[in-house]
């Protein structure tokens, strides 16, 4: 847009759906959010406003338009123009809009919208902005087209406000962050877990993070990969996350040497939930989320998955549970995690040749009562720690 | 394409992925699948057959290529013509082909592949395929684009055989239906649950439905929209699907009659886990299945999510939890529950004016020994039925 913008204006849906009390809360939340984002980025902004459903970003720093979409809860953002709502100023300024970016010959339409009260329509606004832009371009051969035009100006009128643009970008949607409750994410340094806890985060939900350390079973890399993925996702967080990590090698030992080894892998995915439940408590949260997928992997069954949530009394969400491995890695590029999460590192060597692939709830049981499992859980609480991505 | 087809290309892709016994496996059940689809609709071919990660319907029902993608598993359909593996019946048939189908002075590619062993390369294949085209179409202004064609040709030699098609159709992924374990999914009669339950089909779950019926609470068209949402899912299923209905009014009275009024959807939402979790048992199924999205709508908070689950024992799947409204709809749409769900029907009346944002476990725990849990869901359970959608 040559003539700059003043303004960038910011829609959300989901929240406009709500009751007066949780929208005022959702919006207070989400305008936190966005100046959080915007301070932690260095973009400069010289308010933020919020009228009738819509919040005001008032700037002229590219880099907002950048930022604001990556906000949870936004819907789509419009730099935009702003000038008074006085029609000769509304159609002033689209007739200077437009000389600045439709071409000779090119064709455009008005789309306008009102709110407030005035003494004209949102037609007569569209009709007379169309009138100037046609007299100010009268000798460039432009046109209206109505149904399929080369450009459209976007004119909302709001009370004594009018805001012009012709830029309508995708936001991620979802709900602010922080309007849901708190959600213990683990994360194993693969692909799946950083965009189960994304899409978490997208609905609302602030989220503390667990890495299960199973060196010596896997490496340092390993760990690498998933402090690499947190940092891909404080890209989307207006604070910094929170991460704790837990040893979890020395309790895949302990499942080897005692248990059945088919077993291992149902044994330690119930141990990280244990670790995870602790650490619910502890951070007031209201659950665990994984990146399982059904049948991606060998040990991904139905049957396992029971195996490993049964009488664990908490919820366990898997957001990624209905989708492809091919939508799961279209999402992880697109949030930032894919890169890091397939870097160099030692998948999880305690893994057996064959996994159990219908772990029995009984045998689950006894394994790990002859393990001592409560023991193990309380050392290895003792030696979990908040760390830095 | 002109010129029809005698062959349906049907492609996989997440099945390759897995050790030869498993995708032996899989590959047979997506096989069963498309052959019983196919019958259900009374779409005519001559057999199926599986070579080297392709399965070939031999067919030149035109509807084969509609229904075909339907069937999870499927990545991508191509209708195609068949020859032999030798190169002049191959550049043959495609200069047919292609006269048929490219226009005066347009431009095309061919896009080669082999697998087998021949005395020439997908290479030669492309260029002998290329000029023949040239050749036949040389008075029609017919030239070749590798970068950005008009049309493309593909030649895919393998072993005896060649196919060659214009057309490639995406399927909707996922693993074949019956892979993975059985699910009972929870059907209210709105847009989310059906929704739910498809996602849970398509990633290979069987699925079997209840429908806790609320009357007096909520009214006949409830339960119609129900069943019609099951219907529309019937077309993505090669078998018909089974349905339970629980009678849920006088336990939804009883909760009204006893227990604080707010706590009443908590209630409600577990007593539907229990009849469900006696129908899994009965059923030799591995989880439950809901429409849950979070902060979709006011008692969807995580703190009820948390203490409709808890003590329940078995897994509760939400894979809609990450999702917003707008991309439930989109698949709503899709997959053909949308209009159904939208149909007349009286919500739930017993929704109290301020239901709990916040239950705590403790007072659900307490308000379910008061009203005879147990007892409830026997006498539920006892009138509990088989019906047809």
């Amino acid at each position: 847009m040559g003539t700059g913008f003043d303004v960038v204006i910011v829609r959300y849906d989901e929240i406009a759906l709500k009751s007066q009390y949780v929208r005022n809360r959702y919006e207070r939340t989400l305008i936190n959010n966005l100046r959080m984002l915007l301070d932690k980025s260095g973009a400069r902004y010289t308010g933020i406003t919020r009228e009738r459903g819509r919040i005001f970003v008032h700037t002229m720093d590219e880099r907002v338009i950048g930022l604001v979409p990556r906000v949870f809860g936004v819907v789509s953002v419009s730099p935009a123009l702003t000038t008074s709502s006085r029609l000769v100023d509304v159609s002033g300024l689209a007739a200077r809009l437009a000389s600045a970016f439709i071409g000779d010959g090119e064709s455009f339409a008005i789309r306008s919208r009102r709110a407030g009260s005035h003494s004209f329509t949102s037609r007569d606004v569209a009709v007379q902005c169309g009138d100037a832009i046609l007299e100010e371009m009268r000798e460039r051969g432009v046109y209206v087209d109505l149904t399929s035009p080369d450009h459209e100006i976007h004119v909302e009128v709001r009370e004594g406000s009018a805001y012009l643009y012709t830029k309508i970008v995708q936001g991620t949607g979802g709900l602010p962050l922080g309007t849901q409750g708190k959600m213990i994410a683990l994360l194993s340094g693969g692909i799946d877990s950083p965009v189960a806890a994304w899409l978490m985060m997208k609905r609302g939900c602030r989220i503390v993070f667990l890495h299960c350390n199973n060196q010596p079973f896997s490496d340092e890399n390993t760990r690498g990969r998933s402090m690499e993925c947190i940092k891909a996702l404080e890209a989307w967080s207006p604070i910094g996350l929170k991460v704790y990590e837990a040893p979890n090698g020395g309790n895949l030992k302990a499942f080897l040497d005692c248990c059945e080894e088919k077993l291992a892998c149902v044994l330690c995915k119930r141990m990280m939930y244990r670790i995870a439940i602790e650490i619910m408590k502890k951070e007031g949260a209201h659950g665990i989320v994984t990146g399982a997928s059904l049948g991606q992997v060998a040990s991904q069954t139905s049957q396992n998955l029971m195996a490993e949530a049964y009488r664990l009394n908490y919820p366990i969400y898997h957001p990624l549970i209905g989708l492809d491995k091919k939508e799961i890695i279209r999402i992880a590029e697109w949030i930032g995690t894919y890169t890091p999460s397939i870097g160099p590192g030692v998948c999880c060597t305690a893994v057996p040749d064959h996994p159990a692939t219908r772990a029995r709830i009984n045998e689950v049981l006894r394994a790990e009562e002859k393990v001592g499992i409560e023991e193990l859980l309380q050392q290895t609480l003792d030696r979990t720690r908040v760390v830095k991505p």
